[in-house]
């Protein structure tokens, strides 16, 4: 028997139509790529949003048909987000920081229809254009007046002048909300990207999901910024969340300096606001420079890498701001986990709320997880044992785009997305990344985090970067080795390295074997750590004991 | 192009299932009919539901087959929330306030295959078990030693010894999302009652809405006491949000005056509370005439019927305590409208503030609303025009149980639920209800809310009760009269209270034409005003200037 309950899909047209009915005045605050404030509303948006969905008509495109963003933080981005999404097309953002060959690669791959950018990024398109057929429509995010005469990209067009001669009289359409709504790929440190493929669905329960007292907790009484750029995985879902909440956003458009955010932080009233660990270092370096204050700011949520204590402390202690840790990926929408509190910890002084706040945080409704050991079956959630994390949920992967379907199925039936992280889980449910899959070491049967071994080196005072790798050994599998940059003009030995691990409550066991100095370590283009290269370099290196 | 993200359906289970795995030690206290405190943890909660689920396979009962329960708020009532509803059954809450024979039809109309009842309500059962033939299992909420040795009930069990006997090894179904899960009744104050058949998405969906920060801001830092009985509108959905949040969760049982509340409250650390007018009244009563005070509790929701402004007064300024104003009925499961401030309103005083929270509120991220004129057209949201209150969503009713579909269709294809109530919606889109559409008199083109004018008049030193009514004029179409009974050896003329109506905010149009002075005002069992009855009562009155 059915229920007897209205029939409305989740579209993301749903959220912007609510926003601009019920906060229709809610202020969205933008640093232009020009360099000064731009301040609108929610209707405002919602009427130019339908004005490029009018545009994207015009110009053919069908439902389902790829539309590519290369853009800041923003208000067009953000039409962009909606109106694209809405009108069932599928909002592709495209990172900046890719190389010319791997952005075109991806344009290629998703069969971009139009592409559109922020004049900041023309040379990159100047870079790319002749090697993507498939973009009909190149749009600038400007106004007419500021195209270059010659750009060299063929019927280049200005935003404003491709939206402005539309009405805005248009409803959206209602789909299936199992549409697709937006594409991000994954940025791997080996083989070609991959495809994330959001539905409507998927977005909106995400959002929902986002929004919870135990996630990010936004309302309508937030001045939001969303510091994390709507390139990497739609700046955490907060654009979509921020409509359905109708709080003020505030976007820092490309000026990231800790001065910039710190300004406009405060010009604008900011309550709480999300971003990376290296953002949040620079902000901080700003105010303390400074001796300044946060008058408005009460929280921020910090995801992409772990946080150091000592930032959240920091951030606590001396400014009376909460630092809540996330962790998700591109496959996971990304929102996964939230390191906020719960009621029994309410309680604990907070050295030991510390203890928690550090971990990656337990899941949000909508997500369930579980760690695997090597033969498949599930971990304890003890908070020591290691195991490969794994995910499932409504916002959850399923198939790569073009691709294949990663997933793994329990005997229960239910399908797991293997998200390539080692983790702990304590009887809370608070997750902590310990390491890669690819990186962990595994040796006699345990498992070994290679990050534990490289921040114990990092704290030495001469040691400038160090990478943890397991080397082939007959008896116990895997042993662990750490490679080491030492700081220009300082001095230490293997000796005194391997004597510094003793008493950092690692076992025996999991000191590493040896100390390897290097000249680097070899780097990817966002600065991940390629150990795959650094094992190549170290192909003919044999264990001490061997 | 379809997203390819997991195709999860969203049930019941899925929040069982979710507070069993991330908050197995979170509380759940109940103060049981036998008058002692019972505790245990969402683990309990999910293997005794699962019991259940086994005791209803045993019996016999397929999907979509109805299981009734009369029972106060507690544990017990919980699990069976969960245990039939995500075993593919359908829960519905039987209201223990409503007449044997009002109950015996519900029950009759729902094709109840089961019925599980506190015990102290077993004179009720015993008075209409007989003529309900299609419940095949009666069932005491009790343990087995406590089943009287003739309850006139044939085949009576105990719900603990039913349950019992099952081992809990048992793996929730998975079915189509929009399968029905819930049922309530209508408890309409003319025809016989309707049913709300709500869906496993529309009470997910629901949970979600209404644990957000801009409803009832519910999270794992929360102990929570639904006060709301779980016989009224599924407590407002609070049993599913504490699933989604994890939270500790506080049910009060059938002691529901000032000083148990209180006390419960107080020895669990209550920091969240909802219920209805009357009940809060009670326990300030208690705190005040005491000299008491709220030692954890933080905010209050309070639905129902409107809040005085001085009690809204009293809790933020003697207590500390938010009290907010929640809109509902069966039909939208019922959370609607919340009053919630947002961003722009911060700054304001809190006289200011007041003016906000006295209205019902805004609509939840889901619902949409509107106010239309008697030609159906939209009306402008300036809070002041009247207009019939229609809302949607996924959480609105489609159709009743077996009964009609009352939506109407708007020109863009949008169909909307007629509420009944009249209602005024600001330009910020707060909703202020202003009377029942049945209730609301249509002078000249113009409306006149018959809850002001009664307001008015209970302000009275002289009057106990006002209604007021509209009366038939060959000019205006209507005019409204106030029907008025004098408290005990009080009195007040005619003109007297004519005279009372100026200077206190209606035009002179809005004023009533007349006062009628009568014995008593004829009331409904739940304590709402007949004014159908009235107005037979009045057939033969006739307005002074005809």
């Amino acid at each position: 028997m059915l229920g007897l309950m209205q029939d409305q899909p989740l579209l993301i047209s749903m959220l912007l139509e609510f926003a601009e009915r019920h906060h229709h005045d809610g202020e969205i605050v933008s640093r232009r790529v020009e360099g000064d404030i731009h301040r609108y509303t929610y209707r405002d948006l919602a009427r130019r949003s339908r004005q490029l969905a009018q545009a994207l008509d015009q110009a053919g495109l069908q439902q389902g048909d790829r539309v590519a963003s290369l853009a800041w933080n923003g208000y067009r981005h953000l039409e962009l987000y909606f109106g694209v999404a809405g009108s069932g097309r599928v909002m592709h953002t495209l990172n900046p920081r890719l190389s010319p060959e791997q952005m075109a690669w991806i344009v290629n791959h998703a069969e971009d229809q139009a592409l559109c950018f922020d004049m900041s990024f023309l040379p990159l398109i100047q870079a790319i254009h002749a090697k993507c057929p498939t973009v009909r429509h190149w749009i600038a995010l400007c106004e007419a007046d500021k195209l270059p005469a010659d750009s060299g990209i063929p019927g280049l067009q200005s935003y404003e002048a491709w939206i402005g001669a539309r009405s805005g009289d248009y409803v959206w359409p209602r789909f299936d909300e199992n549409s697709a709504a937006g594409l991000c790929y994954t940025s791997g440190t080996t083989g070609n990207p991959k495809g994330a493929l959001y539905s409507h669905r998927s977005t909106v329960l995400h959002a929902y999901g986002g929004a919870l007292p135990d996630a990010m907790g936004l309302s309508a009484r937030d001045s939001m910024m969303p510091v994390v750029p709507m390139f990497h995985v739609n700046a955490w879902g907060l654009p979509y969340a921020a409509a359905l909440t109708g709080c003020k956003v505030v976007f820092p458009g490309p000026a990231m300096d800790g001065k910039s955010i710190y300004e406009l932080m405060e010009s604008e009233e900011v309550t709480m606001a999300a971003g990376v660990p290296t953002i949040w270092q620079m902000l901080l370096g700003h105010v303390q420079g400074n001796g300044l204050k946060f008058s408005t700011l009460k929280r921020t949520v910090i995801g992409g890498s772990a946080c150091p204590p000592a930032m959240i402390d920091t951030f606590r202690e001396e400014f009376g701001v909460d630092v809540l840790h996330a962790w998700g990926m591109t496959e996971t929408s990304p929102l996964g986990t939230v390191g906020t509190l719960k009621n029994k910890h309410l309680k604990l002084s907070f050295e030991q709320q510390l203890a928690i706040r550090v971990k990656q945080g337990r899941a949000i409704f909508g997500v369930d997880m579980r760690i695997v050991g090597d033969d498949g079956q599930e971990q304890p959630w003890d908070g020591k044992t290691f195991g490969d994390l794994q995910v499932r949920g409504p916002w959850i992967m399923d198939t790569y785009f073009k691709g294949e379907c990663p997933l793994v199925t329990d005997a229960a039936g239910h399908r797991w997305f293997p998200t390539g992280d080692v983790a702990t889980i304590d009887s809370d449910g608070y997750m902590h990344i310990t390491d890669r899959s690819k990186d962990v070491i595994k040796s006699g049967g345990e498992w070994i985090s290679s990050i534990d071994i490289e921040n114990i080196a990092m704290a030495h005072p001469a040691v400038a970067m160090a990478a943890c790798v397991g080397m082939p050994h007959p008896k116990w599998d895997e042993r662990p080795i750490v490679a080491v940059v030492k700081k220009p003009g300082a001095e230490v030995t293997r000796e005194e390295l391997l004597k510094f691990y003793e008493g950092k409550g690692l076992a025996k066991w999991q000191i590493p074997d040896d100390v390897v100095f290097v000249e680097a370590i070899p780097l990817g283009a966002t600065g991940k750590m390629l150990k795959t290269r650094l094992r190549e370099q170290l192909k003919d290196y044999k264990l001490p004991d061997l």
